[in-house]
């Protein structure tokens, strides 16, 4: 009876396109449509699962903003390659202690990052040895062109993360890495100088299966940023009494 | 000029109710207004941002999908508590091999919430200790009464990671607990048995800011799930073949 009067409730409260939005889901996953595929038309679905046009696009809306479709014009609506993942799913745009939360990542990525550094060296294959090293080469371009190199240290660091083999992890390193673009504004040239050796030290090592040398220039890496953290503080504090 | 024509090229592109989400979201933070506060009204939104009400409609509807805003009926539309988390960021639901998937969660895990429980233990307030305790009775309480222990359990290991003091890591617990709800649903006896005995001894430890002990209890307890993978990824493969 409990149970009942709960579910009822439920229904209640739960919109109707947004159950529809559940089974619309259900349907890609039951129905193996992959990343990229195209989704059946809406006529389709309202008839599939017995609801009206209006609903099912109602729903749709809802999906392409949890980034789970995207409607590409005069073509149709597609399943997106992300699925569900978002930009920012922890809400950081929302921190105002913007320096606590650098602090904050960057005691879980000085936990973290080298571990995944060593793991890396242990998991790589011949393969992505290649790609690792372009990628690092990637940052060091844009470092020495004097452009913002944010999301090519994203890049970076992801890839390393991949190299573990690990599915979950290439998905953590965006949400701690984060923090990495309240620094790349500053040009510090002692930064940017030590930021190319470490970069290059950790790929190398990750190429060469040295765990314990990736780890160790990975946790020297963090170090230098965090060593900056005071300065940011002050920088951010300036910046809101300006 | 390149940058220019880079900006053309992104409006073209983002839906005017995207732009205006944006806008909304930016004034909730310039404006201060706190989760569980009320949002001005679509008319007073559609005058100061100077768009249809259509227009804000539309952009509301996208901030819900997106867990930053609630539609209360008749009362009004409200910032809401997580403020822009999802529940499922990651997308796990759309993962097809739940037991890979599970293996990688408590390769992270058995990483990272050791550490969790000693920086826990180190910064534990007193006014935190029946608190902790009090989440360590609920999931004995579950266990013992046969119900499914997974939100007492999830509600636990958060507890922990909030004690840490540190803001991102009771937002990172829920992401790699998830695997949690693939076990509490087997009621192997000895496995709940030993989940409450370690559970107790880290909440024990965190209470007596005893961090290496805390550390150790808690490898103990996820290495005793870890265990039981085999026999998860055994029942997965028999469901598939059922």
């Amino acid at each position: 009876m409990d149970t009942l009067f709960k579910n009822v409730q439920q229904q209640k409260q739960v919109p109707l396109s947004e159950k529809v939005a559940k089974q619309i889901s259900d349907l890609i996953k039951e129905r193996n449509i992959g990343t990229g595929d195209k989704l059946p038309n809406e006529f389709e679905l309202a008839e599939s699962l017995n609801v009206g046009r209006g609903t099912i696009r109602e729903a749709v809306k809802l999906l392409v903003a949890r980034n789970c479709l995207e409607i590409r014009r005069g073509k149709g609506t597609y399943v997106t390659e992300e699925l569900g993942r978002v930009d920012d799913p922890l809400g950081f745009e929302y921190v105002s202690d913007k320096a606590r939360l650098a602090e904050d990542l960057y005691e879980i990525r000085m936990q973290m990052e080298p571990w995944i550094a060593g793991l890396a060296a242990r998991q790589i294959r011949e393969e992505e040895k290649e790609e690792l090293q372009r990628r690092c080469d990637a940052v060091e371009e844009q470092i020495l062109a004097g452009v913002d190199h944010y999301e090519a240290d994203n890049a970076f660091h992801k890839y390393i993360a991949e190299c573990t083999h690990n599915s979950v992890l290439p998905e953590i390193i965006p949400i701690i890495t984060y923090s990495v673009q309240l620094f790349t504004r500053y040009k510090d040239p002692a930064l940017l100088k030590s930021t190319r050796q470490t970069h290059r030290a950790i790929a190398d090592a990750i190429c060469a299966h040295k765990s314990a040398e990736a780890e160790h220039y990975m946790q020297e890496h963090i170090l230098g940023n965090l060593q900056n953290i005071e300065h940011l503080r002050e920088t951010l504090n300036a910046a809101d009494k300006g």
